[in-house]
């Protein structure tokens, strides 16, 4: 094991050896392996927005073996998906990539202003699968917010006890956030924050605006001349709002055009001392020599072999 | 042990001897062991106010060992966190500060009238964590107030069961208190009685102004010319209500331009009867060497060194 | 993953993708990853022959740390120990070497003739330590194998159900076996055969002698004309006898004054179709420059790059 | 806290914080604080051996109280005792000095060949009272050792979930051990083993002699010439034994006509790297006075300012 | 209450408040309540002797109604009986005596060396009943003994728990006693002191007799010259064992031909500082006018009216 693995382990000496152990393998797993970067492949889109919509662009997709082999052949850190899609293809991967059990999930046949999640999943399933960690979505903001804590509260608990890691998916929504808001830089990082102190071991935030959302933190930013006008500046202000960098945060993109967009941004996610990326749509829904392609090209960026 | 130590301790008679154990590591910690008096450093604003707001002021307090740095050197009686922060400094730490478990917390994203606070830590992270308490926030006055105080009951009988001492922060708020009365001093009196009720060992309440907000109570306040004039006075009567002060009551004071104001009400909780501060942003948000001077001067007058 | 190891997974499609994947990751792990082979070192001699005897031969063994880094060094496909040395080490190699939790041990102060190990640590161990495998010794031919037996029949249950592997030392003792009973091939097969019918992923045996112990069986072995002149013979009746291959047996061997005695056993081994040693004293009582070397010509005789 | 306790709490990196912070609680508390080393006053005699036996050389042993006294004054780093004794003083003395409660008892109204103790207090009792740590005994030798193990492994494991440290008296004693086996070196070095090997965090064992016990271990003992003619060579043997050094281990001494013997002894635990004494009918035995001169005069040799 | 009674309360201040309610339940009832002393009336010769034996001699005891009667026209201070007996006359009696639920029980039918009495009933019969406390005897000398303290302990745990006091019959018995050492000062005071030391609040011991038991403690009486000749020296010296006077001790008597030397009894344990009698047989075997008599004279005796 490499000095950096050891020194991100470092930050989690209160997790019991198996959560540790279990960071080590996502760490020292695929192409990134050793480097201290990570990429995941997450497919829960099939809950999260339909069938069609997530597949269509790439019917193979709708196989959940697919996205195994994907994820294998990309070399990937990890692979999360829903209860369903993990059941229906493991047992033709077995140990082959990191898996992480996404234990909630929405779906958008009733969108609400106000969402929760469902928890659909749990650690039980987690290590009956092979999972190294469980994965779970908040949604900050929320009007039900309070009850998605109490669920990661009592997830994490859980897994944590049967040595298995914690990716928190921390998503700003609901009734009092504008639609811009929720990628406010105030908010994201507000949304990193909770997910650390409620003891996320893996972050993951979306890439944020250079707009501040609140009132009260917006005197902050401008009194402190915190600065947030590039990305990378902004990636930096989201790794030091989880915990001085003491914690893995990784981002998702959004979706654009041109894949060079896409890899301007992973620059700045490397350059303002990001841990990686998350990236589903923008790999599973073109077909897999694109998508290999495409994800190799981010990983070469976090290696350094590609600028 | 000292007599006044051992005369705090026999007000908790009905405790068993781990609760009793875990206040007096607290009383005999730091540089006021033994005055009987404490200063708590708490730091949840990431959690309740978020990052930037919190910690832009002194960005060393992004990293969540700061704050036990802070604490240990100040001599701090105790130092008071969500499960993030605890967690992921308390390794660097361990056995040199008491710990108290902050185990619910509320953030700014969606700004309720009548908020509630989730539930985001527990009596096991506590033990397993090497805390001496357990903290919990109510809402005194909010419509969710019934299910904040059915939570703190079920955590107290746990934690007390486990030997641990239970921190009460008490925060009138809700939608049918003016702004101001959230710190009227019928309010907050009210608040410490609720705290101390419910079977708090040390209560936590801020300061209260000289307003009194519900009718009923002005009546009885000009009857019977309760003095409330002063903020000593005002101090004393939240002590009386406190079991006429055989509960440990300890106070949060507001961000000043001056210092001066805010040793000023320090010396009127010292007058008042109060047995400490517990200072956050005051306190943090100030490079460490300023800190650990304006933290020297607060204890300083609760010793008697300072005037 | 290649298709040696796919296969010997296909064997245990009964057993839930957790287990099938903890067995992977020992099978895909260390110099001989993807052979179908094994080598690993087990250290459980200090509790069950006493800390002089296990480690004066080479010192450097005291301290719990060492034989993680053999076994890492080495290129081993698994370290198995009791919890203390587990525990004492594990923070410094977390995710560096699949890890067997040895979950009954035996001492020799007080060496009864029926003996039974005392259950010594469980699933909740193995899963916060970052366990693959629990492993368990049976007795079969003490008086007191029936208690053993249904230990371990609790203990693979809650195994399995948290998706780790199980590995069984069969080893036949009791006071009603004669000394040279104890390595009978009639007796081990026999041990062999109960470790498989009480659900082993894993099987450990010593290698069999000709000697056939029971005259029952005696009979048999005339009349079909077993074949167990050879030892490569008597280990491809051992992996017979584990229901005809389809489990995983690996063996121990016996002390040498010369190593190619030890090597010619490991020839028999692989040319009879076992799939691998479990090396202890043999590995870490001599310094760790001959103990690669020694395990390594090991590995090499198993993977066919040495003769 | 100094960088030798910090050294020491490394070893245990795999306890969670709560484990780790009453290990510092017990190794920075008293006179001996922040040195490493320790010295503890147990008093189980009253259970062990019958009241008049342990207390009527000093009548004021029998009140409960007197030891808690005796402990605070001298400034031992602990306190040991059973359920009974521990209830009834320690509300006199909370937070005064850190507690372990022996959780298992043994008295000779029936002293049998193959002891084993009851089991008298747990886990629930030691957080009521606020205790640090518990205490059991095991008999290694016994053919009741089985059973004390697999009670010791549920103590431990409970204890460590709730943050409390584990230290295990490790006595050798049963039908197959001789009365001379019982000290010699291989055997209580082979104790050692076992408490380390079952989750010990603090062991303690008698002295022991130049005497091989075991005829297999004799051999080793002398094909590698360990040394073990001075007692502090036999000191440096059991901690080697324990871990290489990485678990605390402390040492009874017999009783002797001159104090001047047991200093000696003394010394020699100090100059073969032991890690401190438990002192018990040494030190109560005698009057207050007296023991608290002959307990300084032991601390004093191991922080160096006695010869 | 008056200061004798608040002075023994203050002995058990690590009890929670139920069981000193329960303690001062019983000190403040009947004729001696508020003296410090008590006199109770226990009934489970039935079960331990058998009807007959137990009943003929007075048959208005063979109604379970009788004994509540008597224990309430006599003033004791409790009443304890079998879970039957308690069942049978409790609906008649509620409230009228303090009542201790005896939770296992001994008969003659297989009269083993080694005896251990059967668990009878438990915590939720005594709360259902009423009862204040739950009694229970342990045969310290018994091979039994270990299973019997397990018992207790958890009994103790339980009922305390449920703020109910725990009464402890604490009677040598067992292959390795002489019959004259059952009740040998050496023996009793051992007993005395286990009970005290597995957290009994009533200890109930026979009077013991000048001779010494055990060669280990013989030594002891004499270089200490422990004073054991009169009946009020061996009281006195119980007493000390007994947590040095901070438990409550009562004891049992013999059977004689005359009253008189009955209470020459009563009037050593009054002198030696006992606690009071436990009058069984000597009460409910004669009538009950004879019996209020002779029960009205050791009460006499005890608050002083009566020489």
């Amino acid at each position: 094991m490499n000095d950096r693995v050891r020194e991100i382990l470092s930050w989690y000496a209160s997790e019991n050896p198996g959560v540790r152990t279990n960071l080590a393998r996502m760490l020292n797993h695929g192409r990134l392996a050793g480097t201290g970067k990570m990429v995941i492949l997450p497919v829960d889109q099939g809950f999260e927005h339909g069938p069609a919509r997530s597949f269509a662009p790439n019917p193979a997709g709708y196989d959940p073996r697919y996205h195994f082999q994907l994820a294998v052949e990309a070399g990937c850190n990890a692979y999360a998906a829903p209860l369903g899609f993990l059941e229906a293809g493991v047992s033709d991967y077995c140990g082959e990539v990191p898996l992480i059990l996404k234990c909630n999930n929405h779906d958008l046949l009733n969108d609400e202003k106000d969402p929760i999640s469902a928890v659909t999943a749990g650690v039980r399933d987690a290590l009956r699968l092979g999972c190294v960690a469980v994965g779970f979505t908040i949604y900050p903001g929320s009007a039900e917010r309070t009850e998605m804590y109490q669920q990661l509260r009592e997830l994490t608990e859980e897994a944590k006890d049967a040595g298995l890691a914690v990716v928190v998916w921390s998503y700003p929504r609901g009734s009092s956030l504008s639609k811009e808001g929720e990628t406010a830089v105030d908010v994201v990082t507000y949304a990193a924050q909770i997910a650390a102190q409620l003891g996320a071991d893996i972050i993951k935030v979306k890439l944020p605006s250079a707009k501040v959302e609140l009132a009260e933190a917006q005197k902050v930013y401008q009194k402190y001349e915190i600065p947030i006008s590039t990305l990378a500046e902004r990636v930096r202000h989201v790794i030091q709002s989880s915990f001085d960098g003491r914690r893995i945060v990784i981002f998702s993109g959004g979706t654009f055009a041109e894949d060079e967009k896409f890899f301007e941004e992973v620059r700045a996610i490397r350059d303002g001392g990001g841990f990686g990326s998350i990236v589903g749509r923008n790999s599973f829904q073109r077909n897999k020599e694109d998508a290999l392609k495409f994800l190799g090209t981010i990983m070469g960026i976090y290696e350094g072999s590609v600028q």
